[in-house]
């Protein structure tokens, strides 16, 4: 896997011009409310697929008045260094992101910063996350998967794209009986696959949290369950069709398909007694950002995956306690860490292997 | 109006017993995650309607194996001191909320709390206001107005009725026309009264913002304001009428009303340019403070209301120079304020008049 060596921010954001040379361990960047912390550790997501950890629209990344962006950066990796364009291009009205690799766009440029790249990230509004929707967390589980599994989006997208098409064929008066089992196979196949993938991270998850919970003296365990009415007990492909076809009748009035894994909740339990829905926001925080802990012990030894993390806001909500806790396990990573705040002080014990930029008044 | 002298917790979340006298100005509770500091804002907005101000279910509220809370307080009002008792009672195996003044459980008992006190507060998810959903956003606006409003609560839950009325009307084959233009006519009545003193809430919001902006030299201005489809121009009631009997057939196929003030979203300007969405999280959550404050303004000045400020970590996600913008704020105003946060450094400028409590550790 691959360090990032530095960045060169070009009409990016809130940023005209901008050049930032990184630590291979810690990097704490630090500045007032609305000084563009948060689009620096963007503009490292947007090296990965997509269109960075906000999912925002190209538009949005392009400098007030401007037309186009470029963020360049040279990352490492085995002693060689590369040089990365992302920029934006506006082809029919229609501005798409392109990604070059020492000047070549090509299937292959992107398959090496896939294979090259992977992130783990903490925003904000994450701090939600056990009391947000069933849909949020299902999210969460799925960007941890896709953090290990590039081809997870792939399966995902197959089985989005069947449900629809599901949807559409029971919406007709008189659909062919053959063509619906069809989507319905596809749909059984990719489900189960998404259900056993889920099913396997949560156990990971629930491992890696029992170690981390060993090595900190974190005072809580935490154990995350997969909720879903359908996927109680292992179920089979025939009795996932047969379960399709019985529901056809209501699914047509209702306009959807209700079982599968786009139903699923996930729910984790403190001390195997209460929700992790009513501790305290901090508390809440806290464990999330262990989560994301868990699934980064998981990619360095079991995947051999050496995730870059860029953690935005890590600091803020926490006590002194959390805060060191958390701070303190990013030392026995050997990774790249990305962290924001809006003060150096929270960060002050971190001295060794650590670059403070401060990007206040730039 | 009042301010709160003491409050005694028993059998109350995580306190078993405890009891904290406040001060007449500002109270700063401080202390680790988990320490119970948002639990006793929520207890003193429990001296208000309804379940406090997450809305929790009474059992949540009730110490653990414990079957019933009691929160006791004493208010000072004109000189007199009230007793004030809120506990949980147990009716065929239902919990409700009951309010004594002066051990007295009574209609004027009920009448002269809601008279007495009116509360305004800052919870941590509303850092997330300008990116939530509409309804977040009109529940947001519609709390505003119910701090000068008592009888809002009531105008809203009728609306609502009304609506659902109409909602179950709509999915009958055959329906008396009399009856439904009867129920129309109620939601045209309350949906214009609720539209008008929506309306006027975002006048009188601008016209404060616009003041304190001045006031505190804060770099944006910001201005809400308010979308609906339906309410583009003054509608009179006629017009509503007609429009809701036009939509009948596609609202009884969609089972909803798709025209009404349930409908609207409220937006924020800064700098009559960009939406407040697209700022910082700690530029967001400073606007939606400041639109605290300036509703403040509003009822101490116009309205002769001296509200309780009941604010949950205000200071994480803030800069220094924010942080100090918001806490100089309220030494202009002559009422009971109520922070939390993890640590007491952060107050550690507002000195006078004011009491600091550590919790961590009870």
């Amino acid at each position: 896997m691959a360090k990032i060596n530095k960045i060169t921010l070009n009409r990016y954001r809130n940023f005209k011009s901008y050049e930032i040379a990184f630590n291979e361990k810690n990097n704490i960047i630090y500045g007032s409310n609305g000084s563009g912390k948060t689009n620096i550790l963007e503009s490292i997501s947007l090296l990965g697929k997509g269109r960075g950890f906000r999912n925002s629209s190209i538009e949005d990344l392009i400098y007030k008045n401007e037309n186009e962006f470029l963020v360049e950066s040279e990352i490492e990796k085995d002693f060689d260094n590369h040089n990365i364009k992302i920029y934006s291009k506006l082809t029919n009205n229609k501005y798409k992101k392109i990604s070059s690799v020492n000047n070549e766009v090509s299937k292959e440029a992107s398959v090496f910063l896939e294979q090259t790249l992977s992130f783990l990230y903490f925003l904000p509004e994450m701090e939600r996350l056990f009391v947000s929707s069933p849909s949020y967390r299902r999210n969460f589980i799925d960007k941890l998967i896709f953090s290990e599994n590039k081809n997870y989006n792939k399966l995902m997208n197959k089985y989005k794209k069947n449900l629809t098409e599901r949807n559409k064929i029971l919406q007709l008066n008189n659909f062919d009986s053959n063509w619906i089992s069809a989507i319905e196979n596809e749909i059984a196949i990719s489900g189960l696959e998404i259900y056993r993938l889920r099913n396997e991270k949560i156990e990971i998850l629930n491992n890696e949290l029992l170690n981390l919970n060993k090595l900190t003296f974190y005072p809580f365990s935490v154990k995350f369950e997969h909720k879903d009415i359908f996927y109680k007990n292992n179920i089979d492909k025939s009795e996932y069709l047969k379960n399709l076809k019985n529901f056809r009748n209501i699914d047509s009035q209702y306009g959807g398909t209700k079982i599968g894994p786009h139903k699923s909740d996930f729910l984790a339990k403190i001390n195997s007694e209460i929700s992790a829905s009513k501790l305290s926001t901090g508390q809440q925080k806290t464990l999330v950002l262990i989560t994301i802990y868990a699934q980064c012990k998981h990619l360095i030894n079991q995947k051999n995956i050496k995730p870059i993390l860029l953690f935005d806001e890590i600091c803020s909500h926490l006590d002194e306690t959390n805060r060191k806790i958390l701070l303190e396990l990013s030392k026995g990573f050997d990774i790249q860490f990305f962290f924001t705040g809006t003060e150096k002080s929270l960060f002050s014990f971190m001295s060794t292997n650590t670059n403070f930029y401060n990007i206040s008044n730039i």
